[in-house]
């Protein structure tokens, strides 16, 4: 059996979740997300990000927490501009235009967009009324790449939605990772200041599954409980939701989790700096896309399961390794052995 | 605290779905239903229907696979003919016309639907192309008032919408308390012989989360996975959903969850019966709709959690009880004593 | 050549429209609606139903006015009250349902919904978020089967919206007859008071092709422009449109011919009472629905092309006559003449 | 009042379509598409196109027949190819997402897109099922910038798309210029065979309104006609779009009509080029986009309306002027003297 490096979602859940849907089975609660569970979870979160009045809902997953709130904030005619690498762009079987909406494809550095290029599409649509009206930004942080933003290129493009009527959506998928990435230096607090939405992504980060949406303009969540129902987003048991996310709160947990998978994934970057390789981008989450030759990558896909993430030349190509909560020391070490060996072996 | 009646998900999972959680916990599993638990528990369910053909989608809730079942199955213009009290008709905040499909309303008999309402249907839209096609014919079993179908009733309907060109499916979010009910004569095989397609519910019946929709004619399944992808319905940790069924079904666990409920209600219902009291439906199923008067329903509530149903006359509401997998019987206890005191006070 | 009974859209323009497209073929103007035939147009409706702030929108036709009008104004999870005889009900193939929205059918009466029924609609949906939210009361003027509303009947339907926060919608694709039936009490000026948003039916009464869409409320236009656009329904060369509502607006012309298709009816109406047959309703406008033996309805579809609407018993069904501003005194004649020879052969 | 070269929809209607109407008005004819116009146009079209199997169905304008077309061929999870100037692309206000389909940008060289970009689309998405199936190619012809495509580029497309699963679309808002190109090599019975499907555009070719849609696989048309309704795109006096398209191919006008357009262009065209002007494409359509100096574009502003269409550099912009069916000789002699003194003032 290999070694999976694939992803984030390998595992099941971190153990003090599983204790807590033992210890928790059979008190009765309340359904469909009205439970004690969520409740207190939510008012975590609420203090964590310092946003008392944040409306907060769990869903099950990404693609569905992305289309609900675009879905839901946006008006028939109006638009997304999301970054080329962006999820929402080609890993959700068109999930967003599926509810309506066009994505305006902005150039991404780093798996970032600029407020030079929102500005951009932001001012192109001038025919009236022919064209879509941009209305929301999508950014992910950490992004699809393991890069993150910085708070002053969050706060830049927060100042620059604002001066052009356009909403701040994150998707957190991995926001855990972000934050606690040692080049960081965006707290919680200022993802209720700069942003409209976002959601904290569990499913990554040591739960069963679940993203929690948190908004913080009230006045965007409108009838959003209706629509989570309708889209088929809310569950009877939504103590499912909520215990977890009341586990991964209460003690610091989630930031805990992510900063475990980011430290893990430091000793394979660092053995791959150490023995000459070049990495795609340079990313301090738990993804790495180191890049190596066909040959380096059919010798490690012998003990370990990964995605070949993009071609660079006619003999190399960038890997995608992640690591999770759950990733050992032993796996580390066997892969840094393995990298090792590489090295001497092409 | 109230012991709670009010619905069968007010408690946790099935311990022996907590416990395989536990044990497969840190073993890595491809994603998104990819898993081999999901592969043994589809395995699993074709072999007790009797179906080796049966596509086999797992999903988060009932909501969901009815709009996506609907959603794919249908074009644009074709319609869904349900029972006026089908869940889908009232309880699902307008899910399937939100993908686009209107629902006629059929004359409900005991919560169920006849082949003569359906042929009426089926045959009044002549008027083309100004009129929407009947297409499919939605029904639950066991039904929202906990009735259930007979396979006579079953055949008659499912031989009514093949002579009409309709597809059957059967939302069988409580498939387990109809099929273990004392009264029913369907047997498993028979959801794959009579249906088009169906779905077996574990939200209700000791699953944290899940509902497997098994389509039982493949060429009905073109493109499902995409959907499910698309409308945010395929879990990353499929493993989740996966796993609770191969635990369900790999011992009978499904089958004896759903009689244990429906046991337990049956005790409370000859307790009712004993004491005099009408029921609005005579159910052998999980559910039972006692008719009291005011109160004995505001006497009943200083003790228990229930809904009430609907109004009989002035001073007569038959409520809703429900029992579940982990109704125990201090809690049925309980409830009869309470009873009989009901009876007395009056 | 049989005469057409069948419907108000067997013929082309009024001759004043061809008149008015011939006079201004060469006159260049603005497209998609900028043009002055249309800006006047407006401008005459705003003052004949005193409403300078309505905002108005001319589209093609009343399948299109009516999705578009719902599609705009209601948020994704609102649902729709209609009489369970109007034309969005069962006759657009499901186009309201297309845009996402629940259609509640409310028994009609002659046609119509009353204020007891939308109370019902409105105060019976309490299981938030399960059930879908009524928003908008979705009446027509005249009706399906010819009746109208009287002014008391409208007002206290508005008031009853007013009072619940649903929106008044009316279909207006025979306003024209309703309008200036001879029991109509209801005034131009009377529909900028009593509905939010109506339509102005030209398709109907002399135009080629034409609805005017009225929103009296401005703020219900937000963003409506740019849905015409994407839903396909704004022409390139709007002048068409808007030429044909100035000509029918410029002169009272449209009252004219809705008044003469009426009157043309009144003499039909007039022979079958005289000749001692009964009708399925008692109307002014300008449709009929006498009762008529299935012999005498085969001798009449000898020489006339009319539909048969609605069995009333064995041997007796209610045909539909309609007639419209291209109705000549000639056809009238003959078809009277028709009926007075019916009365004799049985 | 100054002269028009915005575009080929400022003036009304061909006169002999006019005449036609006149002519036609009081015969009557049944609705919704039954005429005996639209059925002899068909007709006229299927004999055109030398296809006896065409389906042919008439609707109002562009972005109807697109968002038609389109939302009935694909199912939700499949995705549109479209070169990125194309119509579809930034002109119709999302039309395609808000029926549900991501629409891919390929690279377009003078407005036209290649077999290879098709190809790179068609086999890039593989994460099966995370991504969109692309399952259409749009095409305009004439383009948005007045260029062709040739038999060779149009054969080479199709063949491109049969391997690939794809389905060929030619949008022909514009198909008459196009034809009747002087640089064109396309017949009318090329469209039949080198597409899927295809529409024929009347409202810039002389026509008050109307696009022929035809579907070329009989298999593709399964329930069209319930979903034109459905979007309202069905027109009640279908005579209107009938009468139309047979006056147009009744004797060679459509073709007849376009040409003229192309060469009171070409007058146009050599004029710019006689000068000494550079154009951005070289059209031989209605569509001339010559390169003026900003002082020289507001001269010509002055007696003319024209947009600007692309700026080129500090000083340039092109312009785009565009001929119809009814410009005539005086208004191009007025453009050309126009020409000439803007050479040499500037």
């Amino acid at each position: 059996m290999k070694i999976s490096f694939k992803n984030d979602y390998a595992e099941g859940a971190h153990p003090a979740i599983l204790e807590a849907l033992v210890r928790t089975n059979t008190v009765q609660q309340a359904g469909y997300g009205y439970d004690n569970y969520s409740a207190a979870a939510k008012e975590l979160i609420r203090k964590k990000i310092e946003n008392p009045q944040a409306q907060i809902f769990f869903v099950s997953g990404g693609t569905q927490a992305n289309m609900l709130v675009i879905g839901t904030l946006l008006r028939t005619y109006q638009s997304v501009i999301a970054p080329e690498t962006g999820h929402i762009a080609d890993n959700e079987t068109g999930a967003i235009e599926a509810v309506g909406h066009k994505i305006h494809l902005a150039p991404a550095t780093n798996g970032k967009i600029t407020p030079e290029s929102i500005v951009d599409f932001a001012t192109r649509y001038t025919n009236y009324p022919h064209q879509v009206q941009p209305r929301l930004v999508y950014i992910t942080n950490a992004t699809e790449i393991g890069t993150i933003y910085t708070l002053a290129e969050l706060k830049a493009i927060y100042e620059c939605c604002q001066a052009h009527n356009l909403l701040l959506f994150m998707d957190g998928a991995r926001l855990g990772s972000a934050l606690n990435a040692e080049d960081n230096d965006i707290q919680w607090k200022d993802l209720a200041r700069y942003t409209d939405v976002f959601y904290i992504g569990a499913t990554k980060n040591g739960g069963l599954l679940g993203e929690a949406i948190v908004i913080n303009n009230p006045a965007l969540t409108d009838g959003f409980e209706y629509y989570l129902k309708q889209q088929g987003a809310l569950l009877a048991k939504g103590r499912l939701l909520g215990l977890q996310f009341l586990t991964l709160f209460e003690n610091g947990l989630y930031d805990a989790l992510a900063l475990h998978a980011n430290q893990q994934m430091k000793r394979i970057k660092e053995a791959f700096l150490a023995n000459g390789y070049t990495l795609l981008s340079n990313t301090c989450t738990n993804q790495l896309f180191p890049i190596l030759t066909h040959n380096q990558i059919a010798a490690l896909a012998e003990q370990f399961d990964f995605y070949q993430w993009q071609k660079v030349d006619e003999t190399h190509t960038a890997i995608r390794l992640i690591s999770s909560w759950a990733t050992t020391d032993a796996q580390i070490d066997a892969l840094i052995q393995a990298i090792q060996s590489l090295a001497v072996t092409q």
